[in-house]
């Protein structure tokens, strides 16, 4: 299996019974979720809740809070407002419950590659434990029901990243994108919505939650996906024979391994190079999973956050620059 | 002493008596003054004379000419037209005559650094060995008589090759050119006149060769390099205090490491980014040796010579990627 999809994401969104959804919630109101919620893992004694840390958004400050979002452990949405707002997350960040975003719960599960089976039977699991806890608002036509009627009925979210560098150079990503909607998926830059994609990363997710089974949608997406990977292979192997790809692949590693001060944007561009150098062996010291950690250690909160100072702008581009240096080191064998 | 004068040059332009100048000469008349030259040369038995090859230019394929001047041992004008021309070239390739270039003798002496008085002693004893052998045209009032005018008395011309890329970049390089025209110097693009500069690579050279001896030309041009030196110096220092300009050099050495495909302007500008870098002390496990063989060796003709290739413009590129990375491979301690 080639590391063309780097995650999948398995969302669930669940609210409870007798509470109005967060929006028309007052502070108490707020505050009775959180604790039945927190309640709900933390008294479980189960070990699949064993290791959560209970993060209250509002005793972020703002470079954590946006640094939660680089890592796609939260939605943009949610750390917009902290107040009566918590987060619930696993010691290795695979588990994630966001406690009064758009819903009551937002649980998430993310795993490395192509994983929809094993991260939507982990979200299942823990779905189950919050369900033997909370009562959740349920309804025997509808499904689970959600303050956003485009969630109602699964009430599920399941995601991929792909990283499709050669789909994207040779523009077929637009007629796939076309054809993807049809299939009842959407396909779009990994920075979410109306961005344009960056470092080729593009998140293609499943948007039927009605009148569908959970594992029906987990198929559907798994071999769309399995398509894409096989539409994006073959694109490469067109690409990488020319020599003009392969400078590009390789003085992007060397810009990287060189540079003394360095944008995100850049940085994601150039990432995403040697990400197809290494996936078409042209590249054999570094890892993808070394570059996959780079794209999110870049990100501009991150990257504050990692290194616990603020910083200006520019004197961030600096200390990216360092980041990527010392992490692409040339080993010393 | 810097390494910002990269090479010394002497050049003296000689007649012989009874012959009219090349131009107004037919091709026995051009074969005769050969012999001559080459007689006086080879058979001096003098050491300095020890080692030089005889060349016919019309035996020459075009890449080996274009490769000459590439290198500065023969003038474009030289290899424009092959027919009753020769070239006696030392070994080391740090002396060179030119027979019937404009004047029957184009006796030149390249030295490395800054070697002006060495150079015209070199180029003295050149010039008394030819003489002791041929009868040269001179003037008791005019000296030297040359085709040219501008090379009548002396018919030296003595000139330094110096790397500005301080004064280039801050722009200081328009107003010292205006000045030194006062002073019977010009300074001009390495690659000739009319051509953009290229690699930050300037020619300073005397152009008064009447009513002034060869040693005060030597001794003027000297101090007036000494000068420019060492405004060239303090030009750097507020340059590489930026970490800019100090990302710009790094990033250089990157690309001229990584690279496969490379263009012939963009190596030079590389290479010289990468020198400044070993000159302000930012580099260090390169020397500026390396740097100014390869500016030369990166030439598109010299490169196909070396080669011993007939090489498209494209292959030329791809070869010129891989002579530089050889030649700038991290050294394995």
């Amino acid at each position: 299996m080639s590391n063309t999809v780097i995650s999948t994401r398995v969302r669930l969104a669940r609210n409870l019974k007798d509470y109005p959804f967060p929006c028309k919630l007052g502070e108490q109101g707020r505050e009775q979720i959180i604790n039945s919620v927190r309640k709900a893992i933390t008294e479980s004694h189960s070990a699949i809740a064993d290791d959560f840390d209970f993060i209250r958004m509002s005793e972020l400050d703002p470079r954590q809070s946006v640094s939660l979002v680089e890592k796609r452990l939260c939605s943009p949405e949610f750390i917009s407002e902290t107040q009566g707002r918590a987060l619930l997350l696993s010691k290795d960040e695979s588990l994630s419950i966001m406690i009064n975003e758009e819903d009551h719960i937002r649980l998430q599960v993310i795993k490395r590659g192509l994983a929809l089976d094993e991260a939507y039977d982990t979200a299942d699991k823990l779905d189950t434990l919050l369900d033997e806890n909370l009562s959740f608002a349920y309804d025997e036509k509808l499904g689970y029901l959600t303050q956003c009627p485009t969630n109602l009925g699964t009430g599920m979210r399941a995601s991929v990243m792909l990283h499709l560098p050669a789909l994207e150079k040779s523009r077929a990503i637009s007629r796939i994108a076309g054809n993807l909607s049809k299939l009842g998926l959407t396909i779009r830059g990994a920075h979410g919505e109306g961005t344009e994609p960056q470092g080729a990363l593009y998140q293609l997710s499943n948007q039927v939650t009605l009148g569908i089974s959970e594992k029906a949608a987990v198929e559907n997406l798994k071999n769309i996906t399995l398509q894409l990977v096989a539409q994006e292979e073959q694109a490469r192997e067109r690409l990488c024979g020319s020599i003009e790809v392969q400078d590009t692949i390789s003085r992007s590693l060397g810009i990287l391994r060189y540079a003394k001060v360095m944008e995100h944007e850049e940085a994601l561009k150039l990432l995403s190079n040697v990400r197809l150098g290494v996936e078409s062996g042209q590249i054999t010291d570094i890892t993808c999973e070394q570059i996959d950690s780079l794209m999110t250690a870049v990100e501009p909160a991150t990257l504050s956050v990692t290194l616990q100072k603020n910083l200006s702008p520019h004197e961030r581009d600096i200390e990216r620059a360092k980041l990527i240096q010392n992490k692409l080191k040339i080993s010393q064998q």
